[in-house]
C-alpha cells in the first residue's frame, strides 16, 4: 500500500479515462515501469476523487512480484512520477489488504476562502465564499452533522450506491482569521458521491442565514437533493486520510 | 497606483513580450477595457518580475481620464481580469507619482522547501533544497549581507545596470517547521537583475556547508559572478512590498 499526495488540479479525477489526464493512469504508468511481471499491474484506490480534488492521503495498493523494500518503491516511483503526485509513505501489507474494500473510515478537509475577491494564490486549492457568513451559526449547526443518517438530500445524481446511509463519527470547523479562511473536516466511515461539497454547500448557507441553523435535521427527513441544490467547488476538497485497521495490516 | 497581487506560475513574467502571457499585457487590455480616451494607456509598474515570479505587491500606475473613485477601480479591473492576477488596492495619487522612479525601496520574500521530494502542491510556489542545511550557519551569514556592497557576484548577466552597488536595509531567515520551509526576506534600496535568487543559492551553499560562512564578504571583493553560479528557482520568489514616500504622494 502507498500513501500519494496529488494536486488534483491538472487532474480529470482518479479514475482511469480514455484520453484523460488521471491519477490512475499516471501512477499505473509508473507502477508498471518498475514492474518485473508481464501482465499489466493495475492499482486499486481507496475511492475515486473528482476532477479538480486534492488528496494529501490517497491509499492505493498494487501486488508487485519484485522483491523491492518499501522505501525503494517510494524512492523508484517519485523518480518517476510527475511533479504534482508524490509517493508519501509505502508499506508491505497482508494479501488481505484492500485499499477500498478494508478501508473502515475517510477523513476529508474542505477550504473555504472569504473575501470580496479570490486570492490568485488559492484559486485551485480553496472553494471561494464572497458572501457574508457568521461563523457562529455554522457551529451551531456542526453537531446535527455528526452521527448516523440518510443522506439522500446530499448525494449528487449519478450515485450508484443503494443505501444513502452512513455514518459521520467527526465534524469540525475552525476560522484562520490571519488566512482569511473557513476549514471544515469530516471524518465518517464512507461518504457519497459529492456528499462532502454539498454538506459544504450547506452549511454556508447556514452560515449566511440563507437556511435556518437546525435545516440537517430537516434535510434528512425529507430526502430530496432538490432542498440542497449548491455544490462547493471540487477545488477546495482534501482527501486527508483512509483509516485502516494496520495493527492487523488490514 | 494599484497594488496588483499575481501567482506568475503562468506569466512570460511582468514585461510585454510578443505572443506571450505578461502581466502587463494582461493588465493593460483591462485597464484599456475601463479607460475612456482615445490613445491607449500604459501601464508602469515598479520593475520587472522574471517568468515564475509571484507578487503579493507589485505597484503599477497609470492615467486614467475616467473620474472613477479608488474602490471602482478595484472593483471595475477585478471583474475582468483573470484569477491569477488581483488588484488588492488603488490609490489617487499625485501626477509626480512614478511607480519605478519615485519608489525607494523594494521587499523581496524567498520560499524554500525542505524533504527529499518536491511537494506537489508546493511546486510552483517554493524553490525546493534536497540537501542537509545547518540554519545556523545561514544565521551566522545573514548579517553580512546587510549594508551597501557592490553586487557584481550576485548579477546575472544580461543586466544593463552600470552600477552594481546597492543598500539592504533588513535581511532575515527563518524556519518554519511546520511547513518544512525556510523563509529570507530581503528588504533594500534596489535590486540587480536576478539578485535575490543568486544570494538565496549561495546561502544554501553556506547552510550546505559548501561555502565558508562569511564568504559573501570575499564575494563583495571579488566581484566576479563565476564564484556564484547557481540561482534559486524562480518559483520561491514573492515581490511583497515596493515603498515610496506616500505621505507626499510621490
Amino acid at each position: 500500500m502507498i500513501t500519494l499526495a496529488y494536486d488534483g488540479t491538472n487532474f480529470a479525477g482518479f479514475q482511469s479515462q480514455p484520453n484523460q489526464r488521471t491519477v490512475q493512469d499516471v501512477l499505473e504508468k509508473a507502477v508498471n515501469k518498475m514492474s518485473t511481471a508481464k501482465e499489466f499491474v493495475h492499482i486499486f484506490g481507496s475511492g475515486r476523487t473528482d476532477a479538480g480534488v486534492h488528496a494529501f492521503g490517497q491509499i492505493v495498493h498494487f501486488d508487485l512480484e519484485n522483491d523491492i523494500p518499501a522505501q525503494g518503491i517510494v524512492n523508484g516511483l517519485n523518480s518517476m512520477l510527475p511533479l504534482d503526485m508524490q509517493v508519501v509513505d509505502a508499506k508491505i501489507v497482508s494479501k488481505e489488504f484492500h485499499a477500498r474494500f478494508t478501508a473502515h473510515g475517510k477523513r476529508y478537509m474542505y477550504r473555504v476562502s472569504r473575501g470580496r475577491f479570490v486570492d490568485p494564490f488559492k484559486r485551485f486549492y480553496t472553494g471561494h465564499y464572497k458572501y457574508p457568513l457568521n461563523i457562529e451559526l455554522i457551529k451551531e449547526a456542526i453537531p446535527d452533522v455528526i452521527g448516523t443518517h440518510d443522506y439522500s438530500s446530499f448525494v449528487a445524481s449519478g450515485s450508484q450506491t443503494k443505501s444513502h446511509v452512513r455514518t459521520i463519527y467527526d465534524a469540525t470547523v475552525r476560522e484562520n482569521l490571519e488566512n482569511n479562511e473557513i476549514i471544515f473536516e469530516f471524518y465518517g466511515n464512507g461518504f457519497l458521491y459529492n456528499q462532502v461539497r454539498i454538506m459544504v454547500a450547506a452549511l454556508l448557507e447556514i452560515g449566511n442565514g440563507k437556511r435556518p441553523v437546525h435545516d440537517f435535521l430537516r434535510l434528512y427527513e425529507v430526502k430530496d437533493r432538490n432542498e440542497c441544490r449548491a455544490t462547493a467547488p471540487a477545488s477546495g476538497l482534501y482527501l486527508k486520510k483512509v483509516y485502516y485497521d494496520i495493527e492487523n495490516n488490514k
